[in-house]
């Protein structure tokens, strides 16, 4: 089949990984040089689109944190129009599609449609803390992972913390810039204040900004470097197993 | 700095990711090219070896779930003594390193030992159950994730499935396949039995088998499709996402 022929309507859904534009995956890097339209979000690495195809159309449909933003809806339509008109679209989204990136709602869309449908996963952001020496997981430390999310539509953030707080696991928390006080609080009700804790704003890129302290205190250690979102929470021992060697 | 020069002891603690030879990284891809020892696991691609230099040492080093293995005493000399003696040693392993990897172990061991060390993180094999139509969360329906292993070493899987129950977190159970009994049991106890659940293993890859049902059948799922470990479990109303629409 020549490439002309092979013009049928498709949706790759990609994870571009936590920042870093080396830390995509060979398959989403192939599949990049290939696209003939590329939706690509605020977290994507702007330096991916360099592989695109001359005459492949980027067009930027970010989503500003708590800012201003394309809406859901309106990037749906842009995958229709797209994959019925040039073929190959190619949705670039920051970290993994499916970890908190409405990934699998465009994917959902596409099908209904009548289009082809792929993913690929991406590193997320929650794996790239492992640069800043913290491993989601340790032997004997923490044998769980509980990854949540500070904008969940039912508000129950500080029941789930209360939940986590009884394991041993890693708690994790996406989108949780504007709820630090909630969730420093959470833990001091619960007497676990001094948990450690970290935030790491753009993790594997040049400019990732991190601070190290106990959970109680996660509001001014913000404010001591200015970490403002889209930044991760890690809450557990995990954060200060380097530090204590 | 000259190549010979350069053979100062280095390790790079790399994810392969969880089966696809092309969901490993770019950067882990340059990396493999440049390695001059490799230590792979049972779980990494054998494919991504081609990548290597034709005079670079390939060491299997893999643990076979609840089989013989290297053990990790073992892995750690191997670690040392090839870093001193050839120079940047990649531990390949399966998934994300410090996703039940024990990656940062051997970090922290090469680090005490004056070796120079550094991490790539691979996707881990939850995240390639997307591929399954399972996305770890979709908004309105599962705004969580929670990680845990069958092999916790203090044996409380079902404590954390008991707190897991309470929010509306997809479950996500590591080396859980010997468990499944016990993973039903308590979701039975709850009254939670007919919570959806699926089965993966070598997720990925074209061997790739799954089974999705309700949580108080995990042990017929299995059987009835032969799947054994290694693969993941996955609970939550995510699984049957797509079966409904």
């Amino acid at each position: 089949m020549t490439k002309k022929e092979a013009n049928i309507p498709e949706l790759y859904v990609i994870g571009a990984g936590p920042g870093d534009p080396e830390l995509i995956t060979v398959k989403a890097y192939k599949v990049l040089q290939t696209a003939d339209v590329i939706l690509y979000d605020n977290l994507a690495n702007k330096e991916l689109l360099s592989l695109a195809k001359p005459d492949c159309d980027q067009i930027y449909v970010g989503k500003q944190p708590y800012g201003s933003y394309t809406s859901q809806e309106k990037i749906l339509e842009l995958i229709k129009h797209f994959a019925f008109t040039k073929g190959t679209v190619v949705r670039l989204k920051g970290g993994d599609p499916f970890i908190f990136g409405r990934g699998f709602e465009e994917i959902l869309f596409a099908r209904e449609n009548g289009i082809k449908t792929h993913f690929i996963p991406g590193i997320s952001s929650m794996q790239a803390v492992g640069l800043e020496d913290i491993p989601l997981t340790h032997r004997a430390v923490s044998e769980g992972i509980w990854v949540v999310t500070g904008t969940k539509k039912d508000g129950t953030l500080s029941g789930d913390l209360r939940l986590a707080m009884q394991s041993n696991s890693t708690v994790v928390i996406y989108m949780g810039m504007k709820q630090l006080d909630q969730i420093s609080g959470t833990y001091i009700e619960a007497g676990n204040g001094d948990m450690p804790a970290a935030i790491i704003q753009h993790a594997s890129l040049p400019k990732q900004k991190v601070v190290k302290g106990v959970v109680k205190n996660l509001a001014q250690m913000a404010e001591s470097k200015q970490l403002t979102h889209p930044a991760i929470i890690i809450i557990g021992p995990v954060v200060d197993l380097y530090n204590n060697i």
